[in-house]
């Protein structure tokens, strides 16, 4: 093994493709010695402003200069329910919308594109300087919220302060905001998603895993100059690619004390919550088609989910693995305490974040089930507590509020609030009864919060009472309570918010406590092994994933499983063989239609070693000439432990090859309107 | 903490109430010293010989001279269930047979009576002498259904080669056989389960889980000169108590390594597959009355197993106590490598029990799947296998044979076939549609064998067509195939005994690479570490629970919890506090209606310090006179952890009083005939 020995501190030995850089501090020096090629600024630049950030946790880029946008399927996925019903499901049959006025508005949709990069290190230290902990906690949200604001000059603006390397630098990101965003094309889930669950995280991988979306700006298409064009040939084994998305988050940087609560505590109830909830689901869709459709889209999220917790744990467990962790942070300690200024200021850290760990095991189920949305698994309760909440924190000034409540982030609170997407009651009481049944078995019936809350009721009841009894399906009604503010709100009785107004100071205490006694612990501790981090090995680092633009870079390449070597390319004449006619191996009768037009040997699923993590999925990869090649849509299995260190030899990126897409539109869908501006 | 030091190997400082003791080793002198009572050869027999083994897996006791049994609720809770139908649900209603006529025999129900035990082990070293790993664990299996047979004069005669201490020593148990079983009172579930999941394995508690069960003997009720009288007052506070019942398993033997395994895989994986199993039951239940009554038994005991392997994890990675394991294992080597002769003898066991773990979790999930029954939840296709394996084992010797098949085996087999129990054809299309599925997830799917066995079939289309299909819902049918023998079952061309012709050749294969690759390496390597302990720390020991009799000592005992002292006893009275009328936490009717005549401070359920484990639940708890004062049902959560060491200072064994238990039946049910007995 020892595959994963050099990964963990980078600057001591940078792993040839690891590394999830910003666009502010790429190495472009050490890409160009390797490969012959080294980014300029203007490169740099040009792939930013066409790479795009899809806020609900994807990514995308714009590859025609009318604001086409190419993302995933399963990134688009719930649109593409939301528009469905049950005798028009998109999902089954895909789309294809035959003019611009045919190109339907996803109801909670948002795109970003970085537009400028500020450092505000210096600000945020002023802000915090000779505070304590929780002090501090409090005085960086301010300055946060401060910041943000001064930042987004109108709401087509979004501003968000990113804490990198665990907060030893706080950049703040300038965004372009767009909320109109619409379905253009989309193909059938079963192709998008062939070999379903069992296949995810999979490779050989045969997925159409493709959606093409619209940016529109005042009711017309945004004129996109700043795009990606569409390479003739697409990814050849060896050749040099870059990928340019959205890593959501790694820990790589995080102390073994911490790993170690994750490894032995939060992941595992996740794993059981999970899995409990997906077998739910699953029963929950024998009960009639309507059911099976209605449910799918969560179930696909959950899913993916269990996989990714799983290979996270497989990681941790890996004695191998965790063993390099350990030594790596023993040897960085080392060199901390053999410096007396460092040690000074930084030597302390571990071991309080250590201590804070007991404290944060205690807190932390009432937290994830109270304020974490474990315990109310439910649009509606989401609804009404984001009401019941918009109608306190905004009589509260900027910088004291909740942070998701601060005057930058209206803009996202009214789309939410306003979003047409369909609510399915049956579905919402089945989830609501899930989740409150499983907070009280986790906090205890004895618990006095469960007391509080149930009294004498069930989980079912109270579910079944606050869902059938609710106005808040309507979006017109959630509306009027927004727009009527703290007045309408207070004195609503509505059904489900008066379960948010009883749940509401728990979940509000619950997330104090672990704001004040944990969070605030582990920030600072985590800045300053941020800071010692550089004091020891320099500032040629990457940050652990922050769901920002980060590019990354590697080439085509296989790799060897269990002594057999995985060959990077898997053609069309590969979903037939696998084809077996039920789900989740079945292909849509679009494509049994259209195999005698197709060439079996077209390149449709390929592999890189390009390090990146969930939240890229959607990322194009594009080669050294800024072409589309390919499009990110998962990872291999052994990507998993990607969240805590980058494994080269076996940890690959896997993407649509821009050859199939392109094939698939022509031959399978004749999407014409789509090729004709991917070609122009 | 170091609550665990002392007690993980206690040969070398025994920890107070540590131990689940043969009848023919128990200490004696130990606790004569320390509670001023030894028991004597005579007391042991009349214990032993009132005691009773429930081949199911629980506990049991004689408690009149006509054979009444007292076990759990919850150990007759399947026969209830199978006695329920939809009009009459004993589960809900309680059950109290009005006279001798009206007791029901339970479908599939066997008490054992231990009648003799003898030492085997010289010639199981004979049989194995001079052979190597896979040879010798052939012979040893072929010894072992010789001697069972030999001992086995007749069908009511069980006789079994128990491997006690890791196999340092063979025991042969022979039990008196009965399997007329028949029911005689059971309260409603609601007060048997108060509390329901949530409060399984806490204390403090307020349950009735008892249940009268009567053995018959050609049709008459069993003349049991030996059994329990009732004790007077019931448990009182630091009074010595025995417990006589049946622990199933512990692993407080196991090699580090064997732990890491069962820690970082084995139990990872059971959390995730009986989660998920425990969402689709409590969905499948909301389809309707019919339906939830028929999955609740499978549930009770999918969150009863969940609650285990969550206690047993969080034992396991709890640092302290697994690093105590650690260190005993070090001590336990260095003590074996400083003597020459063990050394050469043993000191290589550890090593080669460490080497088949890689080849064990390689082989796991096949062997669990295709040949343990993950694969395969359903009543029906385990009758199907059975008759097949039946009509082909019982062609070969004997002692050539799965050992399930041995001669010895053939009463629990018929009783198996031709049990009356209900099956549910809607449910079990569910549970065989969840088990493959995750036996597709599990092999995946480009497995060779998964790929043979469902072909271009979804896991639902091969369970649908089975389950639809099959005649051996019917136990006339499966009679008519056992009796057939080889060649009805070769010729049958029934929907289950087809999927299970195509299922055998995998199953048997992958149990044969278990049996060959590790099991005989582990056996072999435990064999050694237990005769180097015996060397080491001589021979005052009691082996790792083997689902035999035991006898384990303490006395009435709370527990200090967070710094808060739990009380030994919870009273009548705090059952009404806690009801809130919803399931779990309702009390039914008959209480609600004798509230008035019962005095609340009558004791209901109380902790000892015992060393108990699963397959305990049933047992008497007795006072040095051998009467009844309690009736174990549960450990705290605490006890948990005992799967690996015994925490005398938190592990508590959750019984009724018996004071509880006779009020009850008193003033709630008016049991008269049931009082009369136990009054005899």
């Amino acid at each position: 093994m020892g595959r994963f020995l050099a990964i963990l501190f980078l600057s001591l030995c940078l792993h040839a493709e690891e590394g999830m850089w910003t666009f502010n501090n790429f190495p472009s020096a050490v890409v160009g010695k390797k490969y012959g090629f080294a980014p300029t600024q203007q490169w740099l630049d040009r792939v930013r402003l066409s790479s795009v950030r899809l806020a609900e946790g994807c990514s995308a880029s714009f590859v025609s200069p009318s604001g086409l946008l190419m993302t995933n399927h399963h990134c688009a996925a719930t649109c593409i329910a939301q528009l469905s019903t049950n005798e028009k499901d998109y999902m089954k049959l895909g789309f294809a919308a035959q003019s611009p006025a045919g190109e339907v508005r996803c109801p909670r949709q948002e795109a970003n594109v970085l537009v400028a990069i500020a450092d505000v290190t210096a600000r945020m230290d002023q802000a915090t300087k000779g505070l304590q902990d929780k002090a501090a906690n409090e005085a960086r949200k301010a300055e946060t919220a401060r910041l943000e604001k001064e930042c987004a000059s109108s709401e087509s603006v979004r501003c968000e302060v990113v804490p990198l390397y665990g907060g030893g630098i706080y950049n703040l990101y300038k965004y372009q905001r767009y909320q109109d965003v619409r379905l253009v094309f989309a193909p059938e889930f079963s192709i998008a998603f062939f070999g379903g669950d069992p296949d995810n995280f999979m490779f050989p991988r045969y997925n159409l895993d493709a959606t093409f979306l619209r940016v529109f700006d005042n009711g017309q298409p945004l004129q996109t100059p700043q795009h990606f064009k569409w390479s003739k040939a697409g990814a050849k084994e060896g050749e040099l690619t870059f990928i340019s998305g959205h890593p959501g988050a790694t820990n790589r940087q995080h102390t073994i004390a911490m790993l170690e609560t994750e490894r032995d505590f939060t992941n595992l109830h996740r794993l059981a919550y999970l899995s409990e909830y997906r077998g739910m689901l699953t029963q929950f869709q024998t009960k009639g088609p309507e059911q099976d459709r209605i449910a799918q889209d969560d179930l696909n999220g959950v899913e993916n989910s269990l996989k990714v917790y799983k290979g996270r744990q497989h990681a941790m467990v890996d004695k191998n693995f965790f063993g390099q962790k350990i030594a790596a942070e023993r040897e960085f300690q080392k060199r901390v305490q053999a410096d007396a200024k460092l040690r000074t200021q930084y030597g302390k850290a571990w071991d309080d974040i250590a201590a804070v760990q007991t404290k944060f095991r205690a807190l932390y189920y009432p937290y994830l089930y109270l304020e974490r949305n474990y315990g109310f698994r439910s649009q509606l309760f989401q609804h009404a507590l984001r009401l019941l909440r918009m109608a306190d924190e905004f009589e509260k000034p900027n910088e004291k509020r909740l942070e998701e409540y601060a005057d930058a982030r209206k803009p996202s609170l009214r789309q939410a609030v306003l979003s047409p997407a369909p609510i399915y009651p049956e579905l919402e009481i089945e989830q609501l009864t899930f989740s409150l049944t499983k907070m009280r078995e986790l906090l205890g019936p004895d618990d006095p919060t469960v007391r509080a809350l149930f009294g004498k009721r069930s989980p079912r009841e109270i579910a079944t009472g606050a869902v059938k009894n609710t106005r808040l399906l309507d979006a017109a009604a959630r509306k009027a309570l927004m727009e009527g503010g703290k007045q309408a709100v207070a004195g609503s009785h509505d059904s489900m918010v008066e379960l948010a107004r009883l749940v509401d100071p728990f979940a509000r205490a619950a997330r104090k406590r672990v704001e004040e006694d944990v969070e605030s612990v582990l920030t600072a501790g985590m800045e300053k092994l941020s800071r010692a981090r550089f004091a020891v090995y320099g500032t040629s680092l990457y940050p652990d994933a922050t769901f920002t633009l980060r590019l990354s870079y590697g080439s085509v390449k296989g790799w060897t499983e269990n002594g057999k070597a995985v060959t990077p390319f898997t053609i069309f004449g590969g979903a037939y063989e696998r084809n077996t006619g039920s789900f989740p191996f079945a292909l849509p009768q679009s494509w049994l239609d259209a195999k005698p037009k197709l060439d079996p040997q077209t390149r449709f699923n390929f592999v890189t070693n390009n390090d990146i993590i969930g939240g890229n999925s959607g990322s194009p990869v594009i080669n050294k000439d800024a072409e589309i090649v390919g499009l990110v849509f998962d990872g291999n299995i052994h990507s998993l432990g990607g969240s805590y260190g980058f494994d080269d030899v076996m940890n690959r990126a896997v993407a649509v090859h821009s050859e199939g897409i392109r094939e698939a539109l022509r031959k399978v869908y004749a999407a014409e309107r789509v090729l004709r501006e991917l070609e122009q």
